[in-house]
């Protein structure tokens, strides 16, 4: 079996980590960003360093391409973000980058015979942690959002997304972007985000899709009156019946399929003063799962629940849902392949956080590779995979590449 | 028995409630503001015109005071307070300022005989709107707060306390102050702020004391992971332990004296974002009971509450606590006799909020009348006390002012 080159994968994890580098084991690297610049620098000068020119698009997403031996073959595409969120980790995304790159170098280091031209690319803004929304520029680019409108986006301080574009010097041209003419597949190595590679021992995530959501927010209606002068009997006390919903809530929806997550992230209370009893309690329900009928199991449990809770008056309105995304089923099946021929123990799961690659799904064919995450944690700067565990994903990817390669 | 006048009662409240007019039923007059100043001016000028003069002490607290017919004497006092919380109503603190007007007014225009002085006094900043803490200057004269803290005390804006006083023009003589020696006795009328004396059809509230509380923070502490990544058995949901002891607390303090009102007010969720599982959540928890055995109850019920809620851990502790007011027993009495006098409905209570009242007790004889607040509530522009029920009380206050009188 080919194998990458493990030091020159540890280099280039130590080098981007210092690339907005917080001082405690993490980074900041905003989309775009002084720091996000010198990764996309070096980015683009370690392709050099192998021959491959990078150029952009009208987004500042960049791609660089290795050419095949064979004329007028469609591109295998490996790609990820080099954007973090606050105090973020050193996996989340660059990993991804880090596996184009290192893929890229391998087959050109070791002139390993390849049919396709391979390309190695950067999304802009996946966290959109300065300009919202998140997965903005594939978004743009597989047809979800309108650029004009994500030009618009602006950061806490007002800069727009548009002027940060022209600043980082990065846009390039429209015709250069990702296309279902000439790009074949796409693969993307991520970090799981979550704890159940390390929980199971297993080294490799096969990715069969990304789960489908409901986000809901849940209201409840009291009366808001004072904390010393009115009697318990006389109270509506929003925040005791939204403690009653929430309790009630996970007592139902424990009851579905094990796979299913749900979550209450956000409450917000009003006046949220220690001496009125609060008038108004509004919270956020999460909830994921890869089958659509346990989605609308939830919806039923939501719309079935009791109307008032506590003397309290129960609302709830959908925020917003997506669907569950497949992945390509052949590439599916050649990243469990490859998975098997290493050896790497594996598991076939879906992803419960957003990708790049659920865009890019629904013009070409994509999947991901997932590699454990220490304690399961993401965002933060505790954020670890190993370098064995990195080294094992980007093998996979490699030999995902090769097998695509054949077809 | 003797009655004010109930058409200056209504113009009184008419006129007051113009000072600080939000344009929607109720009024926004922070201490010291030009709005407060207008209503202080008029306190002035009424009190001039049946020939009484207005002094002020070095916190601008207002002194009115109408000469007795003996020599040598100590002060009878009427106060409360003009100033308001922001988007306040009509009625709480200034119905006890025009009280103490309505009463020397009377008293004065119908010459009746009294041997002591009577004093109609304004207390500066009770609602601490805008110069925390609330009930400041009665504070500051009895002894509980340093003046020179005080004076530092900002508003939002910014400015300090001290300069809103030079500003206002009634920084007075500090030798003014309300104190032991020259005062016999304090009487404030105020509105119930809760729903007792409506809901029991009772016109007057025959003030004992005021309740004693504590104020607990209560934390429980969960990990921060990923809403999507993350299955149900591996999180550690603050939110929902915090939901759970709520629920806990609860249903442990109903089984305490039916007299006992608690509340969670604040609640404070972090990161408070919808994709994160909550890693802190900090609520705070008001108790209030006159027995202080039942407050003890209460705080055992907390030291008793389990160490662990939904695997994650809960700690608690005591932001404050105040004892119990009792106040003068032999003004008390005197209150309830002269509502029995006049054959108005009372019941006998406590008081569940601060005033300022509660400080003046420690220094002199003192007690409160209450009159009915429509559906409880307060500090709201809904607040509303018919004239019929204002009236009520001011005669009971009249009546109440004579008898001390008597002593």
């Amino acid at each position: 079996m080919l194998i990458c080159n493990k030091d020159r994968v540890q280099n280039k994890i130590e080098t981007f980590a210092t690339f907005g580098d917080a001082g405690h084991g993490g980074i900041t690297r905003f989309s775009l960003s002084e720091e996000a610049i010198k990764a996309r620098a070096e980015f683009v000068k370690r392709m050099e360093a192998v021959g491959v020119v990078t150029v952009t698009d009208d987004m500042a997403n960049m791609y660089a391409t290795l050419p095949g031996t064979e004329a007028n073959l469609q591109r295998i595409v490996m790609a990820s973000h080099c954007d973090s969120v606050r105090n973020g980790g050193n996996y989340d995304g660059i990993l991804g980058v880090i596996t184009a790159l290192e893929v890229v170098e391998t087959i050109a280091i070791e002139k390993i015979p390849h049919r396709h031209p391979i390309t190695a690319m950067i999304w802009t803004n996946e966290e959109g942690s300065l300009y919202a929304p998140a997965m903005m520029s594939s978004g743009v680019v597989c047809g979800k959002f309108e650029k004009d409108k994500m030009l618009e986006s602006k950061s806490p301080k007002g800069k727009t997304f548009g002027e940060a574009l022209v600043e980082s010097g990065y846009i390039g041209d429209a015709a250069n972007r990702l296309n279902p003419k000439d790009y074949m597949a796409m693969l993307e190595l991520h970090i799981e985000q979550g704890p159940v590679l390390e929980v199971e021992k297993k080294q490799i995530g096969v990715v069969e899709g990304v789960v489908g959501m409901i986000n809901y927010r849940i209201r409840t209606y009291g009366q808001a009156d004072h904390a010393g002068t009115t009697p318990m009997p006389y109270r509506k006390d929003a925040l005791l019946a939204a403690a009653s919903v929430l309790k009630y809530l996970h007592a139902e929806l424990d009851k579905l399929d094990s796979k299913l997550v749900y979550t209450t992230g956000e409450i917000i209370c009003h006046p949220c003063v220690h001496t009125v009893i609060p008038d108004l309690v509004d919270f956020s329900l999460d909830a994921r799962h890869q089958d659509p009928e346990v989605i609308k199991q939830v919806v039923e449990i939501i719309k079935n629940m009791p109307k008032v809770f506590d003397k309290c008056e129960v609302k709830y309105q959908e925020a917003w849902a997506r669907d569950t995304i497949e992945f390509n089923e052949e590439l599916v099946g050649l990243v469990q392949k490859s998975a098997d021929e290493y050896g790497y123990t594996s598991k076939k799961m879906y992803s419960g956080a957003g990708h790049d690659a659920q865009y890019v799904a629904s013009i070409i064919p994509t999947t991901m590779i997932f590699v454990p995450s220490k304690n399961g944690h993401s965002h933060c700067e505790p954020e670890f995979t190993s370098l064995e565990e990195c080294f094992s994903g980007i093998n996979v990817a490699l030999q995902t590449v090769l097998e695509i390669d054949k077809k």
